[in-house]
């Protein structure tokens, strides 16, 4: 099995463009893929790999050809991969496995999601499309919804509380006000958080993370290629695993199978384990995901999220920094550019250029992507310094 | 970069199912896949890839979990791959390369669709987005009037009228009358086909294909397992590329680039050329397509497609038969299924069990499908009696 690195990686602003469209926020990505890869020449590319969930049904076939012919990258086999809110972090993988078989030497994994340019009740049809169709959508239950009966079930189970997911989005705030990329790139205050008004119950507005437009690049290629580019980072594990689409079909609320497994498949195959994480990018689409992908993750036992939150292990100075970029919470969350976006920052963590919330001393990330409310996760561990 | 194997293959009946759903008519094709690999476990399956367009909107977010999890593939790595009709072609390809990658041994690719259960204009409106948006679909140009202005410009191009596109309807009936798992199972005479209502000028009714309800599925694996499965069939090259999404964006109306493409890296990866194929499925949505698809493929020079339907050489008893199954005209077009659909039947032919159709001697066989008017195609060539 070939070794495969990310060469290259960019993203264009999270946020709500109005002037903007899917294909020109997928260019300003590209584009930023190919600066931050010394710019090596398109022509290299010979695989390309597109995630969406097409919200607003804009270009719903063959959006992976319209979004490449439009910057050019013509011939090139593309397709689009929907995994729900994972599309491409699964992009990312599928582009890993097209270098690692030989078919393809440098690939492109991408994604983007146009969401802000609707109705409300027009974005909820778009966002609920992830969910479980008859008995969870069909009967009115949100993905806001789902995932308070997780926080709900947390609650009871451990020794934990609302405070813990405003916490959580004080800490994503501090660090998405130093990522000039962010959706919503400002500060909140613990009080701001917790006083904010309720979506489903328990959770509030701020532990609920943005619908944003944005889209997200990277560059992956054989050790070979990787060899001649400015920076490059291993993709030392990769795993991905499916669980029940619909919540109330799993034997336990409390956890992701699905990210335990693809998690575990990961670190067997970078050989390392949770200890060996320097930071991490998670999907906090909630706050209550956040806390359950710690434990998921393996980074604390079951029922120890809280207390991680409490003792600061996981802010930007602390001893596991988790969402540096400032997370889906307030990076933003343009769907299918979010687990390709969690590679940018990883990226840029590992090759010592993520700015003022550049983490000291990382060698080892770890990017989570999450698909509805479990239904696919994906796992990539990331190793810097080795070429 | 180690071989890969088809071990298994299987589908649904093609027609309208109004009793079916689509998780159903995929258990149907992946029971029939399993059965066809001597009753492999189904624990040893570590990828699976699951083509749909998501007609309907049915799960239109996580339908590969939601599918993999209805037929009890719990936890195995799933996602949905779309490039409009060939969804399931890509993700036959893309099962490939997760085996050709190490990442799996054993990988099931599949495709569904449902298709028949809505009205004329909402089948028209999910048809149709897989068209150019803004320039095609938007302006009210359908599959039939792009199809039809590539058949206008052939027939002012070369010596070719209407009734080669009647006679491409003729053979591909004779041979779908053969196969029990066909849509549109019966024959047709010429002048059923010559006389139809026309639908764009020049292509009437017997020259489009149907739109379908149904599922395939496909299993293939490492050389290792495919040794001990009880049959085999290996897949020698893959090919796919792109092409402009819009027609009126291209240099050619009379050839589709991405297959002459794709087929060129399917035949150098085989190490093999036109002249050693033995039967062909090819993506015959509308007779044109299937013209066109002999000169992209090589199979005879441009201009020469009439002469080759004229001579029989592509008929069932020709020197190289082309749809046995029936094509997309006759077996039908479930648009996610057809991919997967096609390299059933040619899984079936070299294995010696294609029934009434079965062509002899065939031992290389070639699968061609087509994502709208050309925005993406993709080919295999197999090869039995190797292993």
């Amino acid at each position: 099995m070939r070794d495969v690195y990310v060469v290259g990686a960019g993203q264009s602003k999270y946020g709500a463009f109005p002037d903007e469209s899917y294909r020109s926020l997928f260019e300003t990505a590209y584009e930023s893929a190919l600066d931050s890869a010394g710019g090596i020449d398109p022509g290299d590319i010979d695989e390309a790999v597109v995630g969406s969930l097409g919200v607003g049904g804009r270009q719903l076939g063959l959006s992976g050809p319209a979004v490449t012919e439009h910057v050019g990258l013509h011939g090139v086999p593309c397709s689009r991969i929907e995994n729900a809110c994972a599309a491409s972090g699964y992009a990312v993988r599928q582009a890993v496995q097209a270098v690692k078989s030989g078919m393809a030497d440098v690939a492109l994994a991408g994604g983007y999601e146009v969401m802000t340019d609707m109705s409300g009740d027009v974005a909820k049809y778009w966002l609920g499309v992830s969910g479980e169709t008859e008995w969870e959508r069909l009967t009115g239950t949100t993905f806001s919804g789902v995932y308070a009966q997780m926080a709900s079930a947390y609650i009871d189970a451990y020794d934990a509380s609302p405070d813990h997911f405003s916490k959580v989005a004080v800490k994503n705030h501090a660090n998405g006000a130093k990522n000039p990329k962010a959706h919503l790139g400002f500060t909140c205050s613990f009080d701001d958080a917790r006083d904010a008004p309720v979506v489903a119950d328990p959770l509030n507005l701020y532990h609920c993370c943005p619908t944003s437009d944005g889209a997200a690049a990277v560059i992956v290629a054989s050790e070979e290629f990787a060899e001649k580019c400015d920076d490059a980072v291993r993709v030392a594990g990769v795993g991905a695993a499916s669980e029940r689409v619909g919540l109330f079909q799993r034997d336990s609320y409390t956890s992701i199978r699905s990210t335990e497994e693809a998690a575990n498949t990961a670190y067997e195959m970078a050989g390392v384990g949770p200890d060996d994480i320097d930071f991490a990018e998670v999907h906090d689409c909630f706050a209550i995901a956040e806390l359950l992908a710690y434990e998921d993750l393996g980074f604390c036992e079951r029922g120890e999220a809280p207390n991680l939150i409490d003792r600061g292990v996981t802010e930007l100075d602390g001893d596991l920094p988790v969402n540096p970029s400032g997370g889906l919470k307030s990076k933003g969350h343009p769907i299918g550019a979010t687990g390709a976006g969690q590679v940018v920052e990883a990226f840029s963590q590992l090759t010592g250029q993520a700015g003022d919330r550049q983490i000291e001393g990382a060698n080892v990330g770890l990017t989570h992507n999450v698909g509805g409310s479990g239904g696919a996760a994906v796992v990539h561990v990331l190793e810097g310094g080795v070429l």
